[in-house]
């Protein structure tokens, strides 16, 4: 049974791959807007860890959206989940696609979709809608990462996966300057790549 | 790195362990309360499954309160939470334990716990609690299951495994007579027991 992952090359969606792995054909998939190339490190992540990786072109109404959305807000909370929604709808609703997952995890502050969203885009598109982390709290993935990854994490602007709030960034910048971006998005907030898995694992 | 796992022996908690044992050294926990013999459907299940089985004996006053609250709000919703919830927090508790998980769904109605819930056990006791199912719909969870078990399913009061109901409702018909079960329990309910691993994943 194949299943399609939306993938940023970061450790939670990997970890997800993974383990949707020992039971499913892991296929995985970037989203991307055009702005930014933001899927060739995707790509060199779903190379690593072994799995066939597809880029979707999703339509560029949505960051514009999104990011009046986030402008008009003053955070990215919101924005961020419009697009995770935007992408996951237009997943499922692929004529060959009959099961999605991605790697939100239980403890994640965005993109958090409730129980009833899931179903709803579940019985909405006649798919089924996994979410192989939410079970687990952020220490346990901390523990399972490091078991099977060898990670990269950087703070900030630096684009290093294909996170939506890498173009979110950009479109932000190009129409209101770069200050308005670095009033929106936390400094501090960190972003990971997968760069190799670990020895062990790979056998 | 070791995950002790609260076992009945039914689909749930079956496929929980399997998942678990991707990643980690799992062991099996049955729990009960001395009433009923239980925990030997569990145990026979745990050897098809290949992973260690112990049994913890609880309190037979959590039991007994559990009773109570059931028969006075009519349903068993909360009785059932109830002991599961100290089944939980008497598993966290004991010296050895760092890592504990079960079998509960995202679908299910009970035992459900919220995430503060959840987050509660886990700083309370200084544990990490996994629920490797929550991010699983129903339908997901009836392919896995049929992927990996060979399973019976039964309706009401056949004890096929070491589900809480099965205490509570002989401790209910201790006290009450059996057409106070009757009332309490829908009829309907279906509990599960693997039989065995499909061969094709036991290789």
């Amino acid at each position: 049974m194949k299943v399609s992952v939306l993938f940023s090359g970061g450790k939670d969606s990997s970890l997800a791959a993974i383990m949707l792995g020992q039971f499913f054909d892991v296929e995985l998939v970037t989203c991307n807007f055009g702005t930014l190339p933001t899927w060739h490190i995707a790509r060199s992540v779903a190379n690593e860890l072994g799995f066939p990786h597809k880029v979707l072109k999703l339509d560029p109404q949505i960051l514009q959206d999104a990011t009046r959305l986030i402008v008009n807000e003053g955070f990215p909370k919101n924005g961020i989940k419009f697009i995770h929604w935007h992408a996951l709808e237009y997943l499922a609703s692929l004529p060959d696609i009959k099961t999605i997952a991605d790697g939100v995890r239980r403890d994640d502050r965005t993109p958090v979709l409730s129980t009833s969203e899931v179903m709803s885009i579940e019985s909405r598109f006649n798919i089924q809608y996994i979410r192989p982390l939410e079970g687990y709290g952020r220490k346990t993935i901390n523990v399972l990462v490091d078991m099977y990854f060898e990670i990269e994490e950087k703070k900030g602007d630096l684009m290093i996966g294909a996170e939506y709030e890498f173009e979110l960034r950009e479109e932000i910048k190009n129409l209101y300057g770069e200050d308005k971006v670095l009033r929106i998005f936390p400094r501090d907030h960190t972003h990971s790549r997968v760069i190799k898995m670990r020895e062990s694992k790979t056998s």
